[in-house]
């Protein structure tokens, strides 16, 4: 297994004007590095979910956008930011509810407009810039939310969590992740347990492959394993990421994660969301208030489509997503620090 | 999809003399009944999980054991009582820690040895009449199981269970399920969720498929989806079976139960836990002095054996079962009535 460490989730080949990730559709079976110069590919890479979790897109249609200017084939400006704006919008089409890649792309066409006066190689460097300042914010961003969680945490601990709020879904460290890989740097010496994560397995197929392959003591277990685990005492504290914070602390995140955050209250466990403090949504008035997808029935009855482990046309339950009650969550940890009860006055001016 | 109700999961055939079963291996894909009068392949269905469940177990061995018996080509009486014994070894040796199944065997020995003195064409009837007996007691008792849990349900809930405690456990009705079963043979109009049951997938492969084959209203969930339907109020009681219950009321069942009864407290769901008073063992004081088997990892990582969905060499924590504690347990509902707490008091005597 090669060591997640050695690579960074989406990366700018300087020398060959490369976007470079690895193809998290081929995880745990192969570490596959793509390279991609093509729009087209950058964006069938977002669109088949080679590339995944919303900070690592956002940056990678960074790079690519700015990729794709080096290639336009014009020393007009109006051209110019017309071939831009058209490579944006191409980009932003392949998730187009994912808000980072929007965010990122707008920030990057920004760019462009402010700099107009400037001709266009210039224009490209500063693209290129720009592109490299989103990831560097990201792995800064993550950086940050890890050395605020690690401050909770002691040597020894064991530690659980849910889906992929890891490296892999970042440009680097992760969120949940990220104080496993400060504490692992530093020798804090950490028992990692992963929920599979049913039914898409990211827990089993990239939380478990990041951590064990940076060489961390990691666990794979069941969802429905938790409450074995902390009856036991394994479990120190639960780190998980998140989607949305809503004004009154309620999270929405992977489905799964509030069935956690009641067994860990249950053994006294703490219950630590980590996320950027750009999810905080004070506008969403509690977790009744956000809207949860529901999924194809498949992802429950055919794992990975090739033998059906249910009956034919039998009704399934299969929401993307949960609510954790804020009674339930110990403290949100964002880049900027940690915030804990009463939520509805400490969330705001975060 | 055949009506499950139209076959009971374990038949003697009377006419031609052969067990008959639903081959639970071909499970939800096709429903194959199996018809059998060779011990050996009797012993093969058994070994091989086509039958299983401990009560239906029981009663597939007694009934074996009873064909055997017409198949001794001797009419010496020691010779027939040796070879009972010998083919009553071998059908025990399929499944050696279910405990119904030496339980029943013995039981049709007994039948031989205090009937000695009968000429063998008579004792062969006997144990004829003592495998009904045992498939008539197991039916009688997950049948009263049933009105004692139905006495505790109304119209129109919408109930949960967990892994197969179902009629494809027993000779018919299930404990779990049996009031399921009557409750829709009476126009209750029951909502039933199944939860999928990693990793073995029980509630998937069988519980979804006996409910809604015999016409109910069954939605299928993955283990971590229970926080969501009960904070939806879909949920008004949940049902489960038991392998063990403790003198103190701590309860031994599928790994996941106890995350079920975790989350129903949380949400003032009732928790029932329908089983025979045979496993109640008043010799194991709480629920720590029960050993946990462990299973083996690829039950985790890979799923069907096919395809792999986890890291190499990734550890994994398997547990077949887990503890819920007695305080978690609204009620402990046997064929011979309802028992709540304080468990320590009322469940000696039952």
């Amino acid at each position: 297994m090669d060591n997640i460490l050695d690579y960074d989730t989406v990366t700018l080949d300087e020398e060959d004007n490369t976007l470079e990730i690895i193809d998290q559709t081929q995880l745990p079976y192969r570490t596959q590095i793509l390279k991609l110069t093509e729009t087209k590919d950058i964006w069938d890479a977002i669109y088949h979910l080679k590339v995944r979790g919303a900070p690592a897109i956002g940056v990678a249609a960074a790079i690519g956008l700015y990729i794709a200017s080096t290639q336009a084939d014009t020393d007009d400006i109006e051209e110019f930011l017309n071939y831009v704006r058209e490579k944006k919008e191409y980009l932003n089409s392949a998730r187009p509810t994912a808000v980072n890649l929007s965010w990122a792309l707008e920030r990057m066409e920004k760019v462009c407009l402010d700099n107009r006066n400037l001709d266009i190689p210039k224009i490209c460097s500063l693209l290129k810039q720009e592109a490299l300042k989103i990831k560097a914010e990201d792995t800064e961003m993550c950086y940050r939310i890890g050395e605020n969680t690690l401050g909770l945490l002691d040597k020894g601990y064991g530690l659980l969590t849910h889906c992929n709020a890891g490296q892999l879904a970042t440009s680097r460290y992760g969120t949940a992740t990220s104080a496993m890989y400060l504490g692992y740097e530093r020798g804090y010496g950490f028992r990692i347990y992963c929920d599979e994560t049913r039914p898409l397995l990211q827990g089993a197929r990239l939380t478990a492959y990041e951590l064990s392959s940076a060489g961390m003591d990691v666990t794979l277990v069941c969802d429905n394993m938790v409450s074995s685990l902390m009856r036991q005492g394994l479990i120190n504290a639960v780190l998980v990421g998140c989607d949305r914070v809503a004004a009154n602390g309620d999270v929405a995140n992977k489905i799964g994660t509030s069935v956690v955050a009641t067994v860990a209250r249950r053994y006294n466990v703490p219950f630590y969301v980590c996320a950027p403090s750009s999810t905080i949504d004070l506008s969403t008035a509690s977790g009744n208030d956000i809207v949860i997808e529901q999924r194809p029935a498949e992802e429950v009855t055919e794992m990975w489509y090739e033998r059906r482990m249910a009956p034919d046309n039998i009704k399934v339950y299969n929401p993307a997503f949960d609510v954790t009650d804020h009674e339930l969550i110990s403290a949100i940890i964002t880049e900027k620090g940690v915030i804990r009860e009463p939520y509805l006055k400490n969330l705001k001016g975060f």
